[in-house]
Formats: C-alpha cells, structure tokens, sequence
C-alpha cells in the first residue's frame, strides 16, 4: 500500500485549539490590548528558539497579503475576520503556524508533505508543551481542553489527510466514502470547485469530534481510513483508465498542453488541468513533472498570491497572464 | 512587400490541358487500350530522362493510395474517378505532375512553394514543348488549344496561387476579395472547411478563363492580384493582433500546446490548429516551428495519408490516435 501512497496523499496536518484561562474567548476580545499583549509574549516566550518564524498581524497586512496566506493555508477564514487581534506565527519551512485569536486564543498546527500524520503528531506536541509551561491553558478533568466551540471540547485535536481523489470522483463514488467515514466518527469534504468541470478533485479527511476519545484513537481512525480510501483510489485510477483508454489519455495530454503553452488561464480552469495532469504523472503519461511540483503549485495560482508576486495592482486580464506565465515555468522548471 | 510573402503565399501552381488530335476526349476513351497506350508511350517519351518519376495507374491502386494522392493534390477527383484508364506521373520531387486522361488527355502542372508562378511557368513550359514534340496535340488557330471543357480553351492554362488568409477571413474580408477577384476575370476561392471553427483559411487565386488572353497576360494579372491581397493580408494581421491582442494570443499558444501534446486529434481539428500555429509564427509568437513545416504537415494529416503509412487498416479512432503522433513528431521534430 505504501507504494504510490504519494499519488493519493498530498499532505498531512494536525492542530490543536487551546485557550488561556481568564481571558475571554476571541471573538469577545475584541480590542483589549494588553490581554492581547499578555497572550502574544506567552506565545513567543513558548516558541523561544525553537524554530525560524515570521509574525504577522492581520490589523497591519494589506487586503491582498492576508488573501495571499489564505490561499496558501497558512490561516483560516476565521483569521482574517479578526483583523483587531489576529496575528500569526508562521515558521520559515511553513510547517509549523500558530494563529492567535482565531476561534479560539491558540490553533497551533503542523502541516506536513505525504502521509505524515504522526510526525506531525510529535512536532505540534513539542510546541504543545511549550504553549503549557508559558501559559495557563484552560483545562477541564471532564470536558479536557476548552474551546470557544463545543466541537472542539476534549483533546482539542483535529488530524487531517488532504487526498487527490480524481477516480473516486469521476465514478460517482465520493457520497458513499463521505458516508462511511460519518459512521466512523470522521469527515469527508470536498476542497476546490467539487464536481465542476474545473474539479481539483481533492478531499480532507479528519475527525469528526475530539471529545471522548485519545489523541492516539484520533490518529488511529485517521489514518486507517486514509489509507483504506487511498487503496480503494488507486483500484479504481486503473479501471478508469482501462475504459476510458485513449479518451482519458488524451484529457490528460491536453491538459498539459494547456498548462505548458496558454497564454492565460483563470485559476479554475487552471486547477482543472493541473488535476488531470497530476493523474496523468500517477498513470506514468506524463514523465516530465511530478505530484510534489504540481501539488505545490496549486497553492501558487490564487489570485492574492498572482498580485503579491508582481508587486503591483493587476486587472483580471494580467492576472491570468501572470498565472499562466506561473504555472509553464513551474512546470517546465523554468527560473523567473 | 516581397518581406513576409512567405507567411501568406503557400504554393504557386502553373497546370497546362493537352489533348491529342484523333483520340476522343477521355470521358468518352472508356477502356480503349490501343488509344492509351499510345498516349502514354508519347508522353513517356517527351519525358525521356528529363526528371525521374513515379507511375502511378488509378486501376492498379487500391482506394487508400489514391485517396493519398488525392489529399497530397497530387491528383485530382476527376482522375480518380477516371479508375479505368486514368494515370498520373509524378517527379521524385513532387513538383511536376503529369495527368493523364483526367477531363483531357494530359494535364501538366507544376507546383512550387512560395510565390514562384513564373519559374513554375518555366518549368512546365519545357515539358510542353516536349509534349508537342512527341503528340499530335489539338490545336485549332482561332481556339487554340482544344480542350474537354470550354473554359479551358485557348492557353488551356491555369495559373493559381494557395494563400494563407486568416486576417482577411476572420476579419469578413474574403467575400469583397473574392467579388474583385470576378471582376479581374480571376477566382478567389477557399479549401478545406471555410467558415468553420476547423478553417485552413486557405484559399486559391487562380485565373478563370484561358481564352483571348496571353500566358504572360495570366501570369501577371494572377501573381499582382495575389500581391495585392498577400498585402492587405499582412495589414490586417497587425490590425487583429493589436485589436484582440491577449486572446488572440491565448488561442494560438494553445493551439500549440494542443497540436505538441494531443493523444488523438482529427483532422479538421488538426487544420484549424495547424492554422492558428501558422498565424503565431507569423506573428512571431511562435518561433519554434516554420511555416514550411506547417504547410507540409497539412498536406500529411488526410485519413489516407495516414493509414498508407502506417501500413495497415485502422479504425478511426486509431487513424486519430496516429494523425496526433505524426504532427507531434514534425513540429517537435522527432524523427519517427
């Protein structure tokens, strides 16, 4: 099963929410400096050296910079709606961010490449007990850690698989894995233009609810049903391609060509084509790129990250100039 | 004006009618073998060893070979349908052509790349000379020469030159050129799939009677008119370029990408973006290919072409799955 697990599994994350004792939750904060003060020095005194990070406040940032984050993962929604007192601590390889004042005073995660739930698992441990020492985390015998939304009461953990999932999709067998992983106590969503035509086919699977049940319960389940849904992908990738044959290959080589030659493309068409190209490098059609590259460059395309990097205001018409100009050099490896 | 001719101007194409004195026309010829023979030992003979050359006899062929000549316009319908005693001799380098008993007894032509109607006049005129000097051919002092069909008497020449019109075509041009084209007593008219979304924007000028006018008379009036419009043509694509710009732009680089990475491709697919490539070399857009490339690979797409070469009966599907292949390895130039 290990064999081609990268073709399914594009990265894995943990995150806990935690929150401070005598302070009220974020969304009642609201401008109240010198807690927010309080919480930001634990925060930093707990990281210490441990790692390289950058820090930004969302009340300082310009609208396309806290875009440019969200597009890349590196903070939620919830994030960018609190810009008073949201701020983040990302580290310098990406895969450690701290949010401070999301939903809750605390959202540590670890976000790593492949199926790596339990490396990431150590990491936002260590942090984890770091935040402890530095700060009074709100803590219950019964309810475990306290969060601002009941959903998140107990181990405060939610672990998550984000999968490719293109097989699964185009055979109309997606409802049937959402529905299992319900009765196991787990989500399955969709990210990305699900079912449209420009389908990035792409799901996160994670823990439903972290009351009641064991970090390690947490990551058993997880991953368990992870690999089993992988296995099943992978069954069905070499049916697809058996019926549709040339049909399918010639999607797959269009789309390349499409990548590697347009002149300008909207970033849903793009993920479209990068999808079917990435099944196209998991069939062995397509040998001169890889899933790491073009996993990577699905988080590259989005409008904010287009503006950001041209470091200037774009219209709609330059920016999918730019995107298109993005996406061939990635692929072709060319330097910009 | 003579700067860029070559990315309007395909081919020019001198083709002469010859009948013999005393033999019926050759619709009416039927199976008359004593009269073909005859004709064919007199043409072979002006040949002599003028050029070497391939024979070609309609009866002998099977359908596939001469629906390969046919799409190469190495041949015409006419002969084709001429099974019995139709045949065509053809110079090792394509260029000269010599039908016999398509609608008259020989029909010589010569055709060469680029704007070259004089030296393709040159050319055929020497054969003709030959001709006459080993027939009886038909000629009559008020007529001159006798031919099949009224609209070739007198020269019994015909002078054309394929051109590339994209500008004028998608522009709404072509009907103005095609009425002054009438009034200089020329034809303007257009080949493979006009006003579709597959358009070749290939279009021929030829002249349109052959009677009370010289060859020099032909030559020139042809050659200044397909200046002229070669002209405007170039005029226009700087106007379309300018006007649509980035779309323009965006249509041909993934013609491109689609024409260098399709698994399966129809023909009239093909040509549409065989076409727009053509354009963006024009343009110099596209500098990885040429235009003579281009315009011999639309001569190598047919059906017939196609399954000739690859030596065995093919389903559609897999005529498509080959056509692709073929034009993949001419403009990336991989040799097969």
């Amino acid at each position: 099963m290990a064999e081609g697990l990268d073709k399914v599994v594009v990265s894995s994350r943990i995150r806990l929410a935690r929150n401070v004792n005598g302070m009220p939750f974020p969304k009642k904060l609201s401008n109240d400096e010198r807690v927010y003060s309080v919480l930001l020095k634990g925060i930093k005194d707990a990281i210490g050296d441990t790692f390289e990070y950058e820090y930004y406040e969302m009340r300082r940032m310009n609208e396309v910079d806290r875009m440019a984050l969200l597009e890349k993962h590196l903070i939620s929604p919830d994030l960018v709606r609190n810009i008073e007192n949201g701020s983040v601590i990302i580290s310098r390889d990406r895969t450690l961010s701290i949010m401070v004042n999301e939903e809750d005073h605390v959202r540590a995660q670890c976000m790593l490449e492949g199926m790596e739930l339990r490396r990431a698992y150590e990491k936002i441990s260590d942090i984890d007990d770091r935040l402890a020492e530095n700060l009074d985390i709100a803590f219950d015998d019964k309810l475990g850690y306290l969060t601002s939304c009941p959903s998140n009461l107990g181990t405060g953990m939610r672990a998550s698989v984000m999968m490719f999932l293109p097989a699964l999709t185009m055979t109309n067998s997606m409802n049937s894995v959402i529905n299992t992983a319900q009765k196991l106590g787990l989500t399955a969503r969709g990210i990305y233009g699900e079912g449209s035509n420009a389908d990035g086919y792409m799901y996160q699977i994670s823990n439903e609810i972290s009351l009641g049940i064991s970090e390690e319960d947490i990551l058993r389940r997880v991953e368990t049903f992870a690999l089993k849904v992988a296995d099943n992908e992978m069954k069905i990738r070499d049916v697809i391609l058996k019926e549709q044959g040339a049909g399918l290959i010639d999607k797959i080589t269009r789309a390349y060509g499409i990548l590697t030659n347009a002149y300008m493309m909207t970033s849903r068409e793009c993920m479209g084509n990068i999808s079917l190209v990435k099944l196209g490098v998991s069939y062995g059609i397509i040998k001169s790129t890889d899933m790491k590259t073009l996993n990577r460059l699905t988080e590259s395309i989005g409008s904010a990250e287009i503006i950001k990097r041209s470091g200037r205001s774009l219209s709609a018409l330059e920016r999918d100039i730019e995107r298109a100009k993005t996406v061939r050099n990635a692929i072709l490896r060319i330097d910009q």
